[in-house]
């Protein structure tokens, strides 16, 4: 077996943890949560379908390649909760220290490449990182709507924090941003989330 | 909202079922079995990383796009395991009516883009189809050696019927087969996998 597939071998079986990392979210039945692979597996589907809605004309493959590997750095770093501050502020420390351990299994050509994938999708200065960012947003309110606002409830979560997490979001999908955000009044409406007053 | 996103969003919700379609195969680490939607995020990245070893060039996205979406029916048809004779018997029409629901939630246009990739994936005739089909069986063999072939042992499956579920795996990527071939003949070696003799 030459090194090269041996690298990649070791890589694709390091990663299968990544299917044992857990979000905050509820699946849309509410019948349990929802993993990082599951997450990034429904992203890309959605890249397949909603390019239409990009702000600007995006690469469907390299939509895809960003939501397929933006949260591998997860498997050592954790997922940390959007609203968790504490956990946010030692979130970069932490995964660039994962993204160096992780990506550094594969040959170094891929290495360097998945690891471009990570820091774009982290900076959001292509159309098609913003555009993933968006997926990456959105997702997770088709799904907290669906069950019934669980998460949101269960997180005592406001209108506010939602909504500066997604100050950016209209930059990537303006009409699905419009979409997520008419599910959130809803449910700011039937008081699961919290009014404070924030608009971005 | 208009008609075309509502449809989009329906088929968004409906395949988060797909995340509770469990399969036979545990995870590398063997502490539970793994679920539809992640093996399809694992063949994914696969998918990204092992192009270079197609038998014949092929299209990235052509395969991630099969990939992601292969696996769909399963939502109404089940996960028919691949020594289920039985379930075998009854699979293509099972999968056929799944088909027609799943994708018919989509706008016409997309409906007839994802039922094709489905299609093609089962026909095995391009080499994008030949490539996610190897993929597909080599896969659980990587989990199933990493996992001290607890599925295989569970089933008591024979050297034989894996040797001809893969007769044409070697089609899609015969350096990848090699390589699972090897992983299995040490299986074979230390009775796990019992051994009956058949090659392809």
């Amino acid at each position: 077996m030459n090194e090269r597939l041996r690298k990649q071998m070791d890589f694709i079986l390091e990663i299968d943890k990544q299917k044992e990392i857990m979000r905050q979210t509820y699946l849309a039945d509410g019948s349990r949560k929802e993993g990082d692979a599951e997450h990034a597996w429904h992203m890309a589907v959605m890249a397949l379908l909603l390019g239409e809605y990009a702000k600007e004309p995006v690469d469907t493959l390299h939509v895809v390649s960003l939501v397929l590997v933006h949260d591998l750095v997860e498997i050592d770093a954790g997922d940390t909760y959007a609203y968790d501050s504490a956990g946010n502020t030692t979130k970069k420390e932490r995964e660039e220290k994962a993204a160096s351990r992780i990506f550094g299994i594969l040959p170094d050509d891929q290495a360097e490449q998945l690891r471009g994938l990570w820091e774009e999708f982290e900076r959001m200065d292509t159309p098609e990182s913003r555009f993933a960012n968006a997926l990456d947003k959105i997702q997770p309110i088709l799904l907290n709507a669906a069950s019934n606002g669980r998460s949101w409830s269960e997180h005592g979560v406001c209108e506010g924090q939602i909504l500066r997490r997604n100050c950016r979001t209209p930059e990537g999908a303006p009409e699905l941003w419009d979409y997520a955000k008419s599910l959130i009044d809803a449910f700011v409406e039937k008081g699961i989330i919290k009014k404070d007053g924030f608009s971005c």
